[in-house]
C-alpha cells in the first residue's frame, strides 16, 4: 500500500517538505461528523516547533479540509486536507545536495527514487509530513472517544536516560493521567523529570547534538475481543504504524523486552471477575491488553523507541553521492535537537487511526455515525 | 486481511490445533521454482519439538502439496501445503475448558468468537499453525537464496538473563556464523553458553515453569532500496510479520530501545565507499541497514522478544467462563518449558515470506523502466 | 489478489482440474454459522455434470471441510472445504499437449507460467475450480437469506437464440421463481423453452459442436445504500467477480446494452414512495437496482454471456507450440456441449460471495452471528 | 477499496461538484517520468464540454500538480493532482434539492450518506470527478506508449441507433484509427455518420432529452500473458474500472453478448503463427484478445454502454425526500443531452490505469527471475 493504509479507513499521505501542498486524503470515514476544529488544531500545535528545544523553522501548519465536509458535518465520501507549506528555505540544501546525510534517508532515497526524489529538506521523508497524519489522527481520536470512550495518550518515559514516572495501573488514575499528558505541551508525568528533560534538550542543542528516548503509549477501555490471530494481531496491526512513524526503532507490548528476565509463573497474568463493573479483569497486565493478537479489555500498554534526530550540527564523515569521495559534512538548515516531545503526538496520531481502522471491522455504529 | 498477508505473495493460513488438516496457500510464486525439499524438510525439522526442553506432543509434521506444483516445479498458480494433524489428545483439554488459562487467548478467543472457537489445544491460536509458516517460509527462503544470495539466520541471544555473543558486524564472519546457526537444532553462537541455556530450559521444565527470551535475527546481501516511507518501511512490513508469531512482545531494529541512551553524534552511521566493492556502506550499522523505511544495502539487523510459554504445570488463579467463580488451574496437556529455540524457525521463516513481498513490490515499481 | 478477492471475505481458491485436491479458503464468516449440508450439497450437484447435455466425466464432488468448523458450527476462523479429485483420465491429454487448443487458455497459460504449468484437462483454468467456488457461495447464499432475507437466482435467458420469458417485474411472483430455479437443475422459466433448449444442446454434442447463451440473474431484498461511487460500485464488484467466471464475455445491469437506443425521457425510473411497504421504490426498474453504483432496494438485475465451451470435436487449426508448424486438432477427452445450465449456479455462487462481501462492510450483524 | 484503486499503483480521488477541489492521488508511478503536459491537456480538452452538445458549464479544468514531480520528472514518491472548481452555480440545486432526481445517485446518497451529502450538482456522484480521473489515465496513457508501445483508443460504435463503422481488424490500419480517433473532439470513425450523431444529439438537446451510446474501445500491442485466472482475470479488472465510470451500465468483451448467437466451431479462433512477426497469432479475434483471462498478444476489444445522461428537462415524476409526496420535476441547472462523445476519454483513461496497474504486476511476478 506504499503510503497508504486501512483496511477500512483507506488514508493516503502525499507531499514533499519544500513542495507546494502536504495532505492527506481520509475515505471510509462516516458522514455526520462534526469535526471539532478546537481539539484538531490543538494537537496540530502539539506537533508544532516550538522554543529552543525545536528547530526554528516555523509553520503556519494550517488544515484546509477541501473535500469531504460540507455544512459543518463530514459526508461519507473522501476526506481531504491540505496543508500548505511556507516557511521553506531550500536554499539551505543546495551547498550540500551532493553530501549524503548519515542516518537520513539520502542514499536511500538516491537508490530507490535514482536520482529524481525531491531532497530539499529530505523531500517526502520529511518530518513535515507527520503533519497530515496528526490532523487525520485527531479526526480518528475524535470519534473513538464520543463514539466508544477510548482514551489514547502518551508520555516521554524516557530521554537520553533521564526516566519519568509510568503510566499508573489503576484505570481511573490513568485516566486524569492521560487527559493531563494530552492537554500538555512537553508530555511529562512529574513535574521535575520534565524540567530536568527540557533542559538535557537545550543543553543537546547547545553542543549542536541531539537525543532521543522512549514513549509510553495507552489505549484505555478498549473493548474485548479486537483483533485477529496471526497476521492481524492488534500488535501486528499497530506496530506497523507505529513503524512508520519517522525515527522509531523499536515498540514492545506490555512488559515487552523484559519478559526475557521472567519465568512464565511470574509474568502470567492472572484472572479475576469484577463484580461491580461485571467484567472479566486480569490482576496484572503484564501483557499489555492483548493475548493471543486480541484485545482483552485491560488498558493497550506501548512503548516506542524514538531515535536521536540524525541530523547535528558537529561535523561528520560521509561521501560525496556522484564522486564517492570521502567529505565532511556541516550540516545547515534548521534542525530539532529532540523530536521525542512533537513525535509523541504521531503516535498517538497513528495508533487512533489504526484502532479506529480495526474497530470499523466489526462495528458498523462507527461507520453510520447516527445509528446506534 | 485476516489470515491472510502479502502484496504480491499471499499466504492464507488456515486450521486448528486438533482440526483434522492444518496448512498453508501460497499465490504468487514465479513457476519454475524446484522445491528443495531436503532444505524444506530440515526447517520443517528444526521446528518440532524435540527432547525434554519442549512439548512431548510430538507431531510427523510431513508435508503434503496438493496443488501448483507439477513434474517437480511450481507452476505459478497457488501452492498449497497440507499438514495432517496425527498426534492429538483432545481429552486432555476436556475437564479444564471452562478455565480461562492465564496469558492465552481463551478468554480472548472466546470473546470474538462468541464460544464458538476450538478450543482443544488452543485451536486456531495454537503454536501448531507456525508449521505451515515454516513450510512457506522455507520456500521463499530458498528463492531468496537462490536467486538474490540473500541470507536469513538468528540466534537465541538471550535466554532468561543468560547472553550468547552477538553476530559479528563482518560480513563474511556473519555469513558462516548463519550458516551454522541454520544447521544447528539449538542456536546459540557459544557453544557453553547454549548448554547453560539448554540446562536452564531444562531446570524451569523441572520446576514446572517456563523461561523466554531474545531473538538476534539478520537479513545479509539485502538490495539496496527495498521498502517504502511511511506506512510501508521495511520495519513496518516486517514487524507485522513478527508480531503475528505467537509470544512474541517485541521488536527492535539497529541499537532499538538502546538508541534512547545515546546522543546522535554516537549513533549516526557514518557514510563510506568500499572500493573493493564498489558499494556505499556504513561505517557502523546502528541502524540496522534500514534508513527512512528503506534498505541501505549494510545487514539488516533485528531483535525479537519471546515471552515465556504461558502453559506451565504450576498451579494458577483464573476463572470458570461460564459461572465466573474463581478457580485454581492446573494445567494438563503436554508443553513446552521454552519455545524460543523453536520460535527461531518461524522468525526466519516470517522473514523470509516478508523479505520476497518487498522485493517482489520493488522488482514491480522498478520494471516499468528496465524491460521491453 | 491473484486467486483471491474480498475485502471482509477473504476467499482464495486452489487447484488443477488432474491435481490431487482444488478447494478454497473462505476466511471472515461470523461465528456461529450452522452450515445447511443439503443445501451446500444441492448447489454442488446442480453444477455437476449430468446426462447426455455434459461431460461424460463424473464427479464425487464430496466437500471436505478440514478448518473452521467445530461442534456443527462455523468457528470465525479460515474455514477451509477441499475436494479431491477422482475421475482423471489424463492420457487423453498427453497425445495434444503441444497442440494449442483454440480459445483456450493453453496459449496464454504458456506465456505466463513459461511451460510450468499442469496442462492435464486445463489445469488450474479448468471449469472443476468452479466446484469449490459453489461451495462457498452456497454458504455465502445461506446466509443472506438467514440474516437479511435475500434471495439469489438465475435462469437461461438465451440458449443460441432461443429465449425464454423473462423474471417478472412483480416481486412477489419474481419470489417463486427464483426458487422455483434454485430447485431444478436445468433452470428454465417456460417448460417448453425448457425441453428446446436440451434438445439443441443435444442436437449440437451429435454433431460434436457447443453452444452458449445468456443468464439473466436477479438479487430480491437488496437493502438500500450499499455499495460506493466510483471504484467500488456494485456493478464493479459484482463484475469482478462474474468476469472471473470461466466463459463469461459480457455483463450488463438493468437495460445495460439496450439503454443506448432509448431517450433519457422513456428510460429514466420515475420514483414513487409505497405507502403499504412504507419504501421508496422506482416505477420501472431500467437501472436494475443500482444508481450511481449503489443500491436503491429495487431488485438488482443482470444479464451474463456464457461463450460456447471451446472444447469441440470438430477438427480445428491450429499449431504445435514448440514447433510452430500448422496443425489440425483433434480434441480427445469428454467435454460440454454446453455449460451455461452448470455455470448457472457458479453464477448464482459468485454473486452471493459478492454481495455477502459488500454487505459485510457496513453490517456488523454479519461478521457476529448471534448479536442483533 | 472505495474511492481508490490498485495493486500497484494506487489511486485515490476525491472531491464534489461545487467543493473547493477535486483531484487525485497517484502513488507507485516509477520515478524519472518526464510528463507530457501538453499530451495530458489535450486529453483534458477531449473531456471539456464543448458547444450545444454539452453542458454550458464551461471549466477551467487547469490541472495542478502539488507533490511528486520536481524538476520535471516524477519522484516517484505519491503525485498529487488539484482541479479548482470555478464555474459552479450552486443556486440552481436550492430549489429542488428535496426534489429525488430519478436515475441518479440522489436516493441512493441520502440512504447512504443519511443526508449528510453535498448534494449540489451531485456532489461526490457528479462526472465532474472524472477530470482528475482523465489527469490520471493521460499519464498512464503516456508511460504505457512511452514505455512498451501500447495504444489505448475509443470510438462511438453507436448513439441511439445510429452506427460508425467498427474499429479494423488489421493491425496497422488499427493503429492509424487510433491515432486518429486519439486526435479528434468527436470520435467517430466515419465522417459523415459523425455529422448525423452530433445533430441527432443537437435535436435531443432541442427536446429537452438526452441520448446515450456503445463505445468501441481497443488495446494494441498488448503483451502476452498478462492476467490472472479467476479473480484478477483482465475481464474482472478492466470490467471493475468500467463499471466506475458513471453511466456505464454494460461491458463485453470480443464478441461479447453476440456470442449467444454462435456455435463453438463458429467463435474458436483459430491459432496461428506469423512468420514474418515471429509471433503466434489468431486468425480471428472473437475473444478480444484475452483467453482464460490472460492477454493472448492480439488486441484486446471492449465495448461499453453509456446510457442517456438522466438529467432531461422534460418534466418527470418524483418524490419529496421528506415529506414522501409525488412531486414533478423540472430539472434546472445546465446538463449534456449526451455524454458519451466525453466519456470515450474516461473510458480511455480507466483502461490505460487498469493496464498499467496489470503490467506492473506481471512484471514483478516474473522479475524474480530474469534479474539479479
Amino acid at each position: 500500500m506504499k503510503n497508504s493504509f486501512g483496511n477500512h479507513l483507506n488514508v493516503s499521505l502525499f507531499g514533499e517538505s519544500h513542495g507546494e501542498e502536504i495532505g492527506v486524503v481520509i475515505d471510509g470515514l462516516a458522514p455526520g461528523i462534526h469535526l471539532d476544529m478546537d481539539f484538531i488544531n490543538a494537537m496540530m500545535d502539539k506537533r508544532k516547533a516550538k522554543g529552543r528545544i525545536s528547530t526554528q523553522r516555523k509553520e503556519g501548519d494550517e488544515i484546509h479540509i477541501v473535500s469531504g465536509y460540507f455544512n459543518g458535518y463530514t459526508t461519507g465520501t473522501p476526506l481531504t486536507i491540505l496543508i500548505h507549506n511556507t516557511n521553506t528555505r531550500s536554499g539551505d540544501y543546495e551547498k550540500t545536495k551532493n553530501r549524503l546525510r548519515p542516518s537520513h534517508a539520502d542514499y536511500t532515497a538516491e537508490a530507490k527514487y535514482l536520482g529524481y526524489q525531491d531532497y530539499r529538506g529530505g523531500g517526502h521523508f520529511s518530518g513535515r509530513l507527520t503533519a497530515p497524519i496528526v490532523a487525520a489522527g485527531a479526526i480518528a481520536m475524535q470519534v473513538l472517544n464520543e463514539k466508544k470512550g477510548i482514551l489514547i495518550g502518551s508520555h516521554i518515559a524516557e530521554c537520553h536516560g533521564i526516566k519519568d514516572t509510568l503510566f499508573s495501573s489503576d484505570e481511573s488514575t490513568l485516566k486524569s493521567e492521560i487527559e493531563k499528558m494530552n492537554a500538555s505541551d512537553f508530555a511529562v508525568l512529574d513535574k521535575d523529570i520534565a524540567e530536568q528533560m527540557h533542559r538535557h534538550i537545550e543543553e543537546a542543542a547547545n553542543i549542536g547534538d541531539s537525543v532521543g528516548g522512549i514513549l509510553e503509549s495507552v489505549i484505555l477501555h478498549m473493548p474485548v475481543g479486537v483483533g485477529e490471530p496471526f497476521f492481524d494481531s492488534i500488535e501486528s496491526r499497530l506496530s506497523h504504524l507505529l513503524f512508520s512513524v519517522p525515527a522509531v526503532k523499536g515498540v514492545e507490548f506490555g512488559l515487552g523486552f523484559d519478559f526475557a528476565n521472567h519465568y512464565g509463573s511470574e509474568v502470567n497474568d492472572a484472572i479475576i471477575y469484577d463484580q461491580k463493573e461485571h467484567r472479566v479483569k486480569t490482576a496484572t497486565n503484564h501483557n499489555g491488553g492483548i493475548n493471543g493478537g486480541i484485545s482483552n479489555g485491560m488498558p493497550i500498554r506501548i512503548r516506542t523507541v524514538i531515535k536521536p534526530t540524525p541530523s547535528i550540527y558537529k561535523e561528520q564523515d560521509t561521501i560525496d553521492k556522484e564522486t564517492h569521495e570521502a567529505v565532511k559534512l556541516q550540516i545547515e538548515g534548521r534542525h530539532d535537537p529532540a523530536i521525542i516531545h512533537r513525535a509523541r503526538i504521531v503516535v498517538d496520531a497513528v495508533l487512533a487511526l489504526g484502532i479506529l481502522d480495526l474497530l470499523m471491522e466489526r462495528d458498523a455504529t462507527l461507520s453510520m455515525f447516527n445509528r446506534t
